[in-house]
This record gives structure tokens, C-alpha cells and sequence, in this order.
């Protein structure tokens, strides 16, 4: 059910023409109150899609009433008339659905550099306006879907009486050939403005920033969240934030299980680091080596490719006393050669990699993928 | 002649039986002087290999005497027992050409992690040293090989009567399948020890260091340069660097000429930068772009791709106020877009993509490659 599990929202999704694929193309995601409260986290790319600027200004002061998405096209590096674009997109949907254009955050997905067609967009509103409905979820996860193979949704329940749901595409910092994660999240606890963002900005923190397919950051990354307050009910600010995580962290799996052309999904697990970002830098340089990457898709335990990518971060350890396991297997051993690398299976497209510093007690995780023929081809095919 | 254009050197290539193939694995280069003044850079990996490891001590007081250098092994996170096999190739080589073993430099080039066959390293420094010959640098060119499909040797006369002369086998930061970027330059010009470091430092900095195939930095890279002084010539110390570094560049462009996989040179030249690290940030960003090499292989000026990597950069500029053009075609001008992308052809192997960020006077240059099947093949299917 996605964006319409938690009380208090509606959501459609429909074809409205941008795609020339015919397929669903456009999505709205409305708040129906009581409250209208929403934090928003925004790619830090210089180069903002004309959406992303529109919607981190429309949060600013913590209402959102709706959300409209669409895909079939980024709307980014589109200049002024790019902007002036996404701004008729939250004026036709305040009109539709009643609310200020300022209350309307909007998302875009496709082709950088090409601006979209207006006409189209319109009809879409109109018609998504009159679509939406309680059990509009999983038509609007549809509607936002560009190169992703399913539509990804997560729902949590919790025993109090409140719920999270949200929907996401991408691509994003995974896969972006289409230059774009989007995730809209809805909730209907009793949740104010600022402890919406900070729930927000822990949650994704640990999910979508440790997600990195390919090194590549999208100037369209969005994520919304919307509270209604419908369900009454006013959670513990820790329980909140956990399961929003947990939604967050569900949301960012599916996007990597169906990252273009992977074969497998790696975790890169950092331990005994001095501090969690040295563990950070260290698990997020070896997690965009295309040549590790390589090795993992050919089925090969490279892991002298693993600790090439490590020593290229300045982190605080001794490269003599580093360990490195694959699939728990540990082929070096406190800076010596350990397990035959004949021990390893990478059969499973489930991939752990441990790198022990032996410098501290800090640790972290880069969720990524391999790079393989369908990911050289996916995006070297992908605009002509 | 690489490395033997310049008088008072001799060099060999053997076949030792390092590698299974049957093919040249083992040079040896020899500085016959007067003078024996040399410097050396490397990679600044902190999993230095073994060979790094001597050969940066050896070289710590500016003098060199021998280099030998083995192809089908890296002998990297190989421990202590590396660093001993290291040192073990130098004594050999300095027992068999007559000079201390703190004066041979080592340069190892291969897999990460296997230890060196030692019986056969030995018996090729005995043939190499009984080959050496002052026509022996296509020898050792062809013995460094590894991935590579062609050896790489580039010669600098001067008509001042000095000579510089090189030779290179890569990959390094290139397509480090093999993890290194071997080179040794030679010169009979009379230059004093700071002043072929300084040369060198310069030379590297402005080529191999702005090379940069896949990002990915080698545990093996390695830039030595010897002189003789053969020549009785000490050159104009602006005229030799200059000379330097026209050398060196012209190894660079055959290494990424020869990069494993790759169908595209590629040149991205950033302008109007506030300073000249901007410029090369902004540049290297673009160059290490999945999306935008593979763009590239695909024949498609992306230059959303090239916008979304130099947005990742926080350099000082303003993006509403970008241009891009691809072989001159300026596709987005002013941060608006501009001539249609059906106007470029990228159907030639050479690539120039240039970004002018209108903010100052600086600019810079990364060489890069695109990323192909034969790249993800090469590098899935290497060491299995």
C-alpha cells in the first residue's frame, strides 16, 4: 500500500503521456490532515533539477499537502524555464487538489537536459486529481518507475496504532541512468515538523547515503516525508525514528536488488576503524573500485583489488595488521596472506566483505552493487 | 631505443619463467655513468608493495645504479616475506652487475598477493645481466609487459647533444587490472640529484598524475628516472624538465592509448575555474564518471552526465553559468541548453570534452578512458 498505508492520505498514479512508452508516468500523493507536516532531504549535487529547488523551498517551513511525481524526464540543467515548469506543475496541482502551490512538492525522473512536455503533464494533474483514492499506493509506486523492473514499497505498523509507508524508484545514487532517486514516505503519528527532519535526516543517514551502486549522485535525489497526524496518536521520538529507519533501510535494499544490470549485491563492512567515518571512506572507496566491482561479477574473492581501494584513503590504521574476509572466508590475515582464495563462493548474489583495521571500535557499511556487461550497456545505451 | 637512447646505459628482457605464458617477465636497466644521480615517485597507496617499499629507500639519497623490473607477479601484501623477496631481487641484481644492493631499485608488476617464484626471478637476473647490451631497451620494454598490448618507449633529443629516453607498461592508475604503472626514463644529461627530483615531481604531476583511466590508484605505481651524464651536457635545468615532461606525456598517452577494454581517449578540459585544483577537481569528477564513460562507449554526448559528476564537486563556481561542448559543439551554453546533441559525432576514438565554469582563469586537463564490455570482461575474468 505504500504512501496510502498510513490513514490520512490519498495517492493515484496514471499515464499521462510523457513516456512515449505509454507507460504510467505520472503520480499524485495527497495529505489529507489533520496535520500537514513534512521534512524533505535533498541531493547535494550543484547542479539541483529545477523540482529539487522548488520542493527544498516548499519544505522549508514543514507543510507539505501534496506531492506530484513524474517520470519520463528530469526536468534538470533545464534553466529558468525549467524552473518556471515545476512551478505550473504545484500550481495545477494546488488548483486540482486545493491547496497553495507553495504546499506541493514536486519530483521529476528521466533524461537529464530535455524539457517536459507541458501539455501532457497537465492532462495527468487533471486526471490523477480525479483518481485518487485510499487504496492509490501502489499506483503511484507504479507511475514513478523508469528503469526499475518493480515498483518498491515498505510499510510498518506499530502495535500504538501509527504507521509508516513509503514508495521509491531508482536509480539514484545506485544506478542513476536516469539520474534519479525519488521516495516519498507518509506516516499519520502525531510527529511536528522538526522531529520529522531530524527522524529524517538519522534515517537517511543510514540507508540511502550508505547505498552507493556506482559513485554517482543524481541531481534530482529526493526524499519526502509526510506526516497526517490521523491516527491520533503521538509516538515515542526514538520508536518513530527507528522505524522509519527500518522503512528507509527496506526501501534502499529493493533499489539496489533491482539496480541496472547488477548481478550481485556487496555489503562492504568496515570494522576496528578509529572513527565511523574513517570506517565510512574506507567501505565507500572500496565500494566504487570498478575494479573490485569487476571481480565480484566475475566471481573472483580479488581481494588484493579490496585493499588497493582501501589504501587510497588516508584513514588512520596500519596496513600490516589488516584483515579481509569474503562470505566470512578470511583470505589476509593481519596483513598476511590467509585462506586460499579457492574457499570462497560468490555463487549467491548476496556478498558480505569484511575489512578489520584493528586501529578502534568504530564501524560502518556501503550497500553496492557489481559492474557487469548490462550495466555498460543499460548506460551506454541508454539517452540515443 | 627507450630506455638505451641515452649514452650510459645498457638494459636486457628475458624470458624467466615467472609468468605461465613463456613470455618476457624480467629487465634489467643499467647505469653505467659517470654519474649514477636518480629520482623516483610512487604511489601514494598505503598498501605500498614490497618492491615500493626498497626502491623508495633505495632511491632516498639520490642514487641508483641498477633497475630490475619483473612482469607476472606484484609482489604486494605479500608481508614480510615479500619485502624480503624484494630485497633478495636486489642483492642479485647488485651481485651480478657489481654494484650495492641499496642502489638497485625494484619494480614488480602483476597480481596482488602471490608470492614471487624465487628460483625463476634468480635465474632471469643471471641471464638478464649476461644479455645487457646498449641496444637492450626494446628488450626490457617488451619484457614489462603485461595486459598490455604494446610496449611503450619514447625518446627526447636534444640538440644540445643530451638524450632522454623512456619506457612504461600500464595500466597504473590507467586499467590497473594488473595494479601498476611501471616507468623508467633515462638521460646522459649531467643533472645533480634535487634537480632530476624536482624534474620528475614536475614531469609527473602534469602527465601520469593527470591520467586517469578508472580511478583506481595501484599498490605497485612507480616513475623512476636515472642519469648518467653520459653526455658531458648539463642542460638548461627549464629546458630539461620541459624535455622531461614532453616524455613523459607522450608515455601517458600511450598507456591510455593501450587501456585494457577501452575504445575512447578521452580528454576533459575544465576552464574558467577560480583555481587550478578546482579545475582538476572538477575534472577528475567528469573523468570518473560510470555514467558518463559509458556514455561515451555509447557514442552519446550525455552532458547531463557531465554536469551531474561536476555538480558533485564544491568548487567555486556558479552552475547557472556553465558551458559544455563535446568536439567543440557547444551543447549547453550559459546554464541553458544549447546546440541540439545530434550536432556531435564521437565516432572517432579521440574525445574532447571541454566545461568552462566562467568563475576565473584557471584550468586543467584529466585524460581519461570510457568504460566498455572489453573493460568489465578484462577485469571480471582476470585472475580466475
Amino acid at each position: 500500500m505504500s504512501v496510502t498505508a498510513a490513514r490520512g492520505f490519498t495517492a493515484a498514479g496514471v499515464t499521462a503521456g510523457i513516456k512515449a512508452s505509454g507507460r504510467p508516468d505520472l503520480a499524485l500523493v495527497v495529505n489529507e490532515g489533520p496535520d500537514a507536516h513534512a521534512a524533505g532531504v535533498f541531493t547535494s549535487n550543484k547542479f539541483t533539477a529545477a523540482p529539487v529547488q522548488w520542493s527544498r523551498d516548499a519544505v522549508r517551513n514543514g507543510r507539505l499537502a501534496a506531492v506530484v511525481l513524474n517520470s519520463g524526464g528530469a526536468n534538470a540543467c533545464t534553466g529558468s524555464a525549467g524552473l518556471a515548469d515545476a512551478q505550473k506543475m504545484a500550481e495545477w496541482t494546488g488548483a486540482e487538489v486545493g491547496c497553495a502551490a507553495g504546499d506541493v512538492a514536486v519530483c521529476s525522473t528521466g533524461l537529464i537536459g530535455v524539457r517536459l512536455p507541458m501539455d501532457p503533464v497537465l492532462t495527468g494533474i487533471q486526471l490523477a486529481a480525479q483518481d485518487l483514492a485510499h487504496t492509490g499506493g501502489p499506483s503511484a509506486a507504479e507511475a514513478i518507475r523508469t528503469t526499475d523492473t518493480v515498483a518498491k514499497e515498505a510499510v510498518h505498523t506499530s502495535p500504538d496504532g501509527w504507521t509508516i509507508g513509503g514508495m521509491a524508484k531508482g536509480a539514484g545514487m545506485l544506478a542513476p541512468a536516469l539520474a534519479t532517486m525519488l521516495v516519498v514516505v507518509t506516516t499519520d503519528a502525531v510527529v511536528p515538523p522538526a522531529e520529522l527532519d531530524a527522524a529524517l535526516r538519522t534515517a537517511t543517514g543510514f540507508t540511502f547515503d550508505r547505498t552507493d551502486s556506482d559513485g554517482c549522485m543524481s541531481t534530482n535525489d529526493t526524499v519526502l516525508l509526510l506526516s497526517s497526524g490521523a491516527s491520533g496518536v503521538a509516538p515515542d521520538p526514538a520508536e518513530f525514528s527507528e522505524a522509519l529507519t527500518a522503512v528507509c533501510a527496506d526501501l534502499a535494499r529493493q533499489l539496489l536488488a533491482d539496480a541496472e544490470g547488477s548481478a550481485h549485491d556487496i555489503e562492504v563492512r568496515v570494522e576496528g576503524a578509529v572513527t565511523e567515518a574513517d570506517a565510512l571512506a574506507v567501505a565507500r572507496a572500496i565500494a566504487r573500485s570498478n575494479l573490485f566491482k569487476c571481480a565480484i561479477f566475475g566471481n573472483d574473492p580479488n581481494w588484493g583489488r579490496v585493499l588497493a581501494s582501501a589504501g587510497t584513503v588516508q584513514a588512520d590504521y596500519d596496513p600490516e595488521h589488516v584483515d579481509v574476509a569474503f562470505n566470512g572466508v578470511r583470505v589476509f590475515v593481519d596483513g598476511q596472506l590467509g585462506a586460499d582464495r579457492s574457499e570462497v563462493s560468490l555463487a549467491a548474489r548476496e556478498v558480505l566483505v569484511e575489512v578489520h583495521l584493528h586501529a578502534g571500535d568504530a564501524s560502518a557499511a556501503i550497500w553496492t552493487n557489481d559492474l557487469t556487461y548490462d550495466y555498460v550497456k543499460e548506460n551506454a545505451e541508454y539517452s540515443t
